[in-house]
């Protein structure tokens, strides 16, 4: 199969013919469909974040069962699924107290069990248990969900991370009430996502915060009822002043020490800052002390909090009623050899999210 | 009536001849018992925190109602009560959301009426609302609530503040489940009230961190589990070790940037760090932003997430059943005139908690 390889960070993805094992117990092989290009794989491909080369990056995907592994009874060849990357094991104490997405014994295959991925006879390291910027995925049966064949896939792969992270942040992780007012820092696919959370979730004032007066836009669009531009005001005294002293929830959606600062600063007493981005490691966030005395929180989110089985097919749900609005999310479709143009458009600010199409 | 008077950052209190006004409309007189020396006023004493001089502090009381303003139903000379400084409106966003403890809008005197207390014919400041190191006290009437006739009135004085703000952070703020681990960093009045919350509350292990064995003796006595002396032992390398991997809920309740870091660190996925102690005006928590991405949480608290006319009696129930232990948090009482040895005796460690008697 064709697939997008990684061979360390500040180097560009090369299209490789790729080996890619079949199912064994509890796996499945699904061929891609639609992958999203989320900026989280961007963190590793500029550094920020380590991952061993040869790699496939990618993790934010839907598709069809082509095949399952013995034991596999959840699934059938034919199936739509979405991939995601909280796999989990279904018997820790975190997947036992509804946590999954905390999975602290995440199912992988045996030590000397052959490689999924092979790329000129030697191993690939398959990233996120997904590896999506490629043709096929071999993963684990809880890595995915069926869902309704009547969703396109290339919204579906959106709720495989982005959205899924986004809305999952207002509605699991910070658990937003109707009526509450939202700041969200950050207007890429993640953001949007939690702008949407926080509307469906009834937030009464959804600001959203940005460099680029495109992105606000789209803000506006999918939900926000104030735009701050980033670069022309300070967005905490501006949320402070439309808020009367600051809002109930807000969320980091960029990866930005500044930003996550930002949030706790902008938030009244009692309110909750999430951190949704990914925060380049050693960089510190920098708080004042004396806050926390007027029961300031500030959390992080790990994939929104999600039970992915469970939420997802109510995302597609949302979607199909016009409720959670994915369509308005995608700006380009485009082919797998395309892939370091769309991390290029994404780290310019030019596009919300891009897909890579297979068929 | 005698009260100790501030004059300011760096000085002793003095023992005067102050006068208190009569209630008026909504207000109670009350003749105090017993009053705690609590930390928070240290940091006022030390400077860390502004508070205009002349001043009578004190905010950890109990006493008997002596005399009524007009419109004061809830009470009548003669009854037992303790006093706090989460005086609350009931009619705010946040009272009628049930956090009364963070009332935006706290009842206080008409700006045109005479001061309620007066020293040398020139008005003094009532910290906190209170001033409770005075024979006197005249608070709004939603700053105290009525106790059980049976209930020691020094002892009630530690429910005041204290121990209200560290069962509460344990219960109220955090709300450790039954079953979890927790770790507490500092064993003065307030952290050894944290430690009791989570036994009332069901964790499995307490692990109390100090650096003096004679206040850890004292941990274990009132619940805790596990010790460790931070002065010999690395805390967030200890605790990881001890529990595989880190806490589920910890408390700072000391006051120091350090503390709270480790509290941070200390916990595992999905935990919550509780920031129950004043870190000093200006000083910055600084924490790893990489982390937030295994759903860590640090928090502040206000006065233990005090609904304190429900949680006082709920306290004192607990306290004559012998479920929450007072007796042995109070090392010393003492005269009013010995409140600068209180304070020289908490700043060196020497007790948990003095009370000053009345009578």
């Amino acid at each position: 199969m064709k697939a997008a390889v990684f061979h360390g960070p500040h180097q560009p993805l090369t299209i490789e013919e790729v080996e890619i094992d079949q199912p064994m117990a509890q796996e499945v092989l699904v061929r891609v469909v639609g992958s999203g290009v989320c900026h989280s794989d961007l963190h590793f491909v500029d550094g920020y974040y380590p991952f061993p080369a040869p790699a496939i990056l990618g993790h934010e995907a839907a598709g069809i069962v082509e095949a399952v592994g013995p034991t596999v009874d959840e699934f059938k060849p034919g199936d739509h699924v979405i991939a995601c990357l909280s796999v989990f094991c279904g018997r820790c104490e975190y997947c036992l107290t509804g946590r999954t997405h905390l999975c602290s014994s995440r199912p992988v295959r045996a030590k000397d069990a052959p490689p999924k991925l092979r790329w000129q006879g030697k191993p690939v390291n398959q990233f996120a248990n997904l590896s999506a910027y490629a043709e096929k995925m071999l993963v684990h049966q809880n890595a995915l969900v069926k869902v309704r064949d009547d969703m396109p896939l290339d919204r579906a792969a959106l709720i495989g991370c982005g959205v899924t992270t986004g809305v999952g942040a207002a509605l699991n992780t910070a658990r937003i009430e109707p009526g509450s007012t939202v700041a969200v820092f950050g207007c890429g696919g993640v953001g949007l996502a939690v702008i949407q959370g926080a509307r469906i979730g009834g937030a009464r004032m959804i600001i959203a915060v940005d460099v680029h007066d495109k992105k606000l836009a789209t803000a506006r669009e999918l939900g926000a009822t104030h735009l701050v531009n980033a670069s022309s005001h300070d967005p905490v005294q501006t949320i402070r002043e439309m808020t009367g002293g600051g809002v109930d929830y807000s969320f980091e959606a960029i990866g930005l020490k500044k930003a996550a600062e930002q949030c706790f600063e902008c938030i009244r007493a009692g309110g909750t800052a999430t951190v949704v981005g990914m925060i380049p490691i050693g960089q510190k966030i920098e708080l004042e002390g004396s806050v926390f005395l007027r029961e300031k929180k500030i959390q992080g989110c790990s994939m929104g909090s999600n039970r992915f089985k469970v939420d997802m097919p109510r995302y597609i749900d949302l979607y199909l009623q016009g409720r959670l609005k994915l369509d308005e999310m995608i700006t380009r479709r485009m082919k797998l050899d395309e892939v370091n143009e769309a991390f290029r458009a994404m780290k310019a600010g030019e596009v919300a999210r891009s897909v890579l199409m297979f068929e």
